[in-house]
């Protein structure tokens, strides 16, 4: 594990500790230094999150509630000289993290070394580094973090039992910074403590979750609420007893009314056990199949939380129809900092151009919620690759304001982080990795394919590594074509979107060609709107990949970072450099002896 | 994990314990019901393992020494009426098995369970489930039982340090059967135990060997000796020092010459992480090269244990031409019990064929000693599959005799395993076990194609699962054609056979059907000699090997096993047919996806 000092985007110290955001406002204040003028902070009791600035010709004033406050003095504090007027408040309600972290201290999907909070089966964990991470979270303005992993294993079941009392005390912590705990909950729990059944309309299973979440906010009374994965991926819920998942999801938020707290149900429903033989089942259906016809049956305090794409996460998916598809339930967008498919944080892929994409899809006003999962760890950068804190900081500036531009959040990440930079590095790092995901996706899977990833490990190239299995990600790539038809005439799932953007889609013609793959079949001799066909283009793809890759190597070696950033930045970059070529030549190579079709380049191609 | 009552093939009831092979080969005559005549042991004091059987008017003479009288009581028992007077002795001085046991308690490779003796990091076992099982090895003439991994682990270098007393126990057991034990080591020992080298000619680590070697002796005089993995998948070996593998092994061996020990030095080495891309290198090639020209350099204690094929165990091979070409160098033959890349205990593969096969592929004079890397754990039934136990009998009987019957050897397992069995399913049993290997073969990989097994768990289809990986196991299909070219035109690995057996293989007219793919690259179009396509023929194979699975299911329904034999024989058959069809269904869309023909026969290939 490599460690680095530099320690994410708040380079000046940290104040001395708080307990109230109010306090750590004015604490902020205090401690900071080259401030332009004094700031005033007026305080206002209105009990939401908004802030009013004045930028005064002797002082700047900041009024608001104790959270708007702290997020007003943050704006400051993170400003580039320039202040503007004028009155504030974060878009949604609830802009969460989602920590995937297990009680035994390894965190599903974490590249970033151990959890920062539990350890063998226990919460233990450095108070002060808790607090530096809960202040950087503040200043993006996110407000919940869930602390255990949706796949809630046998010993996680001990956070709303005998550690409670551990998980209160962290509550603490964060609750200084404005930031509220959630917990991740298993729905088969009551059968771990007597009851014989989970079943939701069960009058003894009702009970037992009221008094336990009696007992729960009896300790925390701000916690967030409860985050719920059911019947996904082996999780139990709801089907095992015949229940829809509104009913499911409605009895635990009857259960967490009364305490203003909220239920997020996890929208990740599909059969991961498909038959790979069975060509009419398609995957990315599945999410609005089984809830678009619930819309309308939820509870006022039940968020379903869906991720951005209908798959899971790929360099590149269409928006999630079931994101555009409710009308009548609440929503919370789900994206995933942790770069399970992206790199995991060795391979530099970073998300402001993403987020651009997803809230462009989507329109800011089909969710009240956003819920990243988090890449957090315990190495001393708390996400691995120094670069990887920007996706962080960028989740939190587009779930506070989805309006943000994701150059001006790169670059203010750039002059926060490396403030010693001079302009035009400031500007060429933020050039660097503004283009970082396209350059990933040309070198992995371009035009929509995903899922040629090493299964399990989702590092690497593996052409065929899915093609047999059960998890419902298939290409069915042969000699002559690749891709699956998702058109009217295929799976039909382009009709789950909108008229205009089903049109859009089902036409190859129209299809953006990032997602051309994603939606129809092709032959290799298709030829695409440039006019080079589909196999010349896949390899062009390719190739150019790792030649962007190799630019970037050398452009970063060019840069002044700090030492313990660069030694991490080269060190990753060389496996990078691997990886990347590993997949060129793989897909290329794949691809040449399906097609037996040259590259007209005559590039290097193995057989 | 399935346990079933019925154990083994010596279906008669335990004698009383004893400590000597003498006092059991007498213990089991007292103890024997129904022999034909009185039997009577002369012992004869020659120290070998010789026995002379005499069938007199009134009485059974068996003469001969310890081993022998009890090799000779055994062939005794076992018999089907007719007891031939003659003189025997055990083709071969060593006739091994290999445990990979973990200190652990886990077995690599293992699907019967766990350890049989170790457990938790230390030696803990069922002394009468020890002694069962002694009695079984000793039965067909098995002299020697490696109880650890090849793989030594950092806990198991305990095995000749605080642990030893408790091998010496463990060894007492099996001594009374005529079975010496033998430990695997770690060739990097010595830097565990604060020597800054295991360099084998540095006199700090030769002098460190002869103290560990003496130490061990004086707990277990009658140790067989050391076993040792050497530089091979990431184990540390004298390549370390620069030192060659003749040089490492003789150390070794000289510390164990005093004693009457001998050094068993596997002939796994390989390059682990090859480029995929790289079309020179040739694994199969790879221990001949290493091997080969140290011939004449190893003393006479090193005995060399070489795969049955160039490979790791698939389903056919070749003979491995290492055992064709030391003339001056002791060797092993190694075969694999587990059935780890063979259906790993859930399908049947039944080995006697795989024998025959080998020793008329090797002759009986190249080798003088056998192993064979065991398929036993703590499973009731000691194999997981009832069946599997037929491949243990197997291995001592050709062990023992090389020139044993196949056919003969499968009937008197059946018979000893199912004395109530009438002739008729005695017969048909036979017959399927018989099968079993060439059925199994039909449907996975035919024609000598192996590896296309899911990576690392070994069990199931994955067509391209190893392609792109570090292992050196690639079949390169494409569009056209599939298989390695290893002529002299290719890789050249024909050419570490004999002449005679060079231009068998070298042609792709003369060489065997079974192992066309081993060593040719064929189109699919080609034309085989039974004037099949190859492509026809791979489509054919799979679908008869399904079918016979089907054809072996019903008629093992139709036997008259005891009850509990019958459960587990009909749930992994359940399994089998699964794998078989997946098997089948999975090869012929890869090929089809690939080739783009059709099946003459219009059967189903999925698209």
């Amino acid at each position: 594990m490599n460690r680095c000092e530099h320690t994410l985007w708040l380079s000046w110290p940290m104040p001395a500790e708080t307990n109230t955001p109010y306090e750590t406002a004015m604490a902020e204040i205090s401690a900071a230094q080259n401030l332009p003028k004094t700031v005033v902070l007026k305080q206002t009791h209105t009990g939401d999150e908004a802030y009013e600035i004045r930028n005064e010709a002797e002082q700047i004033v900041i009024s608001g509630d104790d959270a708007g406050l702290l997020y007003g003095v943050y704006e400051i504090l993170m400003a580039d000289g320039r202040i503007e007027n004028g009155i504030r408040k974060p878009a949604y309600a609830y802009r969460m993290i989602n920590c995937w972290d297990n009680m035994d201290g390894t965190i599903e999907r974490g590249y970033s070394g151990r959890s920062l909070w539990f350890d063998n089966g226990r919460i233990a964990y450095d108070a002060s580094r808790i607090r530096l991470l809960a202040r950087h979270l503040a200043s993006v303005g996110i407000n919940v973090i869930c602390i255990n992993n949706v796949n809630v294993h046998q010993d996680a079941l001990s956070l709303i039992d005998e550690h409670l009392d551990d998980v209160a005390e962290l509550a603490s912590i964060f609750r200084a910074y404005h930031v509220r705990l959630m917990l991740s909950i298993s729905f088969a729990h009551p059968l771990s403590d007597g009851i014989a059944t989970a079943d939701p309309l069960n009058p003894a299973v009702i009970g037992w979750w009221e008094r336990r979440t009696a007992l729960v906010y009896s300790r925390i009374p701000d916690l967030a609420g409860f985050l719920v994965k059911a019947d996904s991926e082996g999780r139990p819920g709801p089907f095992t007893y015949g229940r829809s998942h509104a009913e499911g999801a409605n009895m635990l938020a009857q259960a967490l009314q009364q305490y203003g707290g909220i239920l997020v149900w996890r929208c990740f429903v599909y059969n991961c056990r498909q038959n790979w033989r069975d060509t009419v089942t398609d995957r990315p259906k599945a999410a609005y199949e089984t809830y678009q016809p619930l819309d309308g049956q939820f509870l006022s305090n039940v968020i379903l939380q869906v991720k951005n794409g209908p798959y899971d996460f790929q360099v590149r998916e269409p928006i999630s129809p079931l994101l555009l598809s409710m009308q009548k339930t609440q929503l919370a967008l789900e994206v995933q900092l942790a770069q399970e498919y992206t790199g995991q944080q060795v391979d530099i892929y970073e998300m402001p151009p993403l987020f651009k994409e997803i809230w462009d899809g989507m329109g800011r006003d089909r969710i009240m919620a956003a819920a990243a999962v988090s890449n957090l760890g315990n190495d001393m950068n708390y996400t691995g690759h120094p670069f990887a804190a920007l996706n962080l900081y960028a989740y939190g500036r587009f779930a506070s304001d989805p309006d943000s531009n994701p150059e001006q959040v790169t670059d203010d990440w750039v002059r926060l982080t490396y403030p010693s930079f001079s302009e035009q590095d400031r500007k060429l790092l933020a050039y660097i990795l503004m283009s970082s995901r396209s350059v990933y996706e040309k070198y992995t899977t371009p035009m929509g394919l995903g899922w040629m990833v090493t299964p399990g490990l989702h590092y690497g190239p593996s052409p065929e590594g899915y093609e047999y299995q059960a998890w419902g990600t298939y290409h069915r790539a042969d000699r002559d074509a690749v891709g699956i038809d998702r058109t009217s005439n295929g799976t039909g799932y382009t009709r789950q979107y909108p008229d205009a953007l089903c049109r859009l889609y089902e036409n190859s013609e129209t299809c953006p060609d990032n997602l051309l793959l994603f939606f129809h079949r092709l032959r290799y001799d298709t030829v695409l709107k440039d006019g080079r066909t589909l196999i010349q283009r896949m390899y062009d793809e390719h190739f150019e990949g790792v030649e962007e890759v190799y630019r970037m190597a050398e452009l970063l070696r060019s840069m002044p970072f700090p030492q313990e950033d660069a030694a991490v930045i080269e060190e990753r970059m060389q496996r990078q450099l691997i990886n990347a070529n590993e997949w060129c030549d793989v897909m290329n190579t794949y691809f040449h002896r399906l097609s037996g079709v040259q590259d007209e380049h005559n590039r290097k191609i193995y057989d």
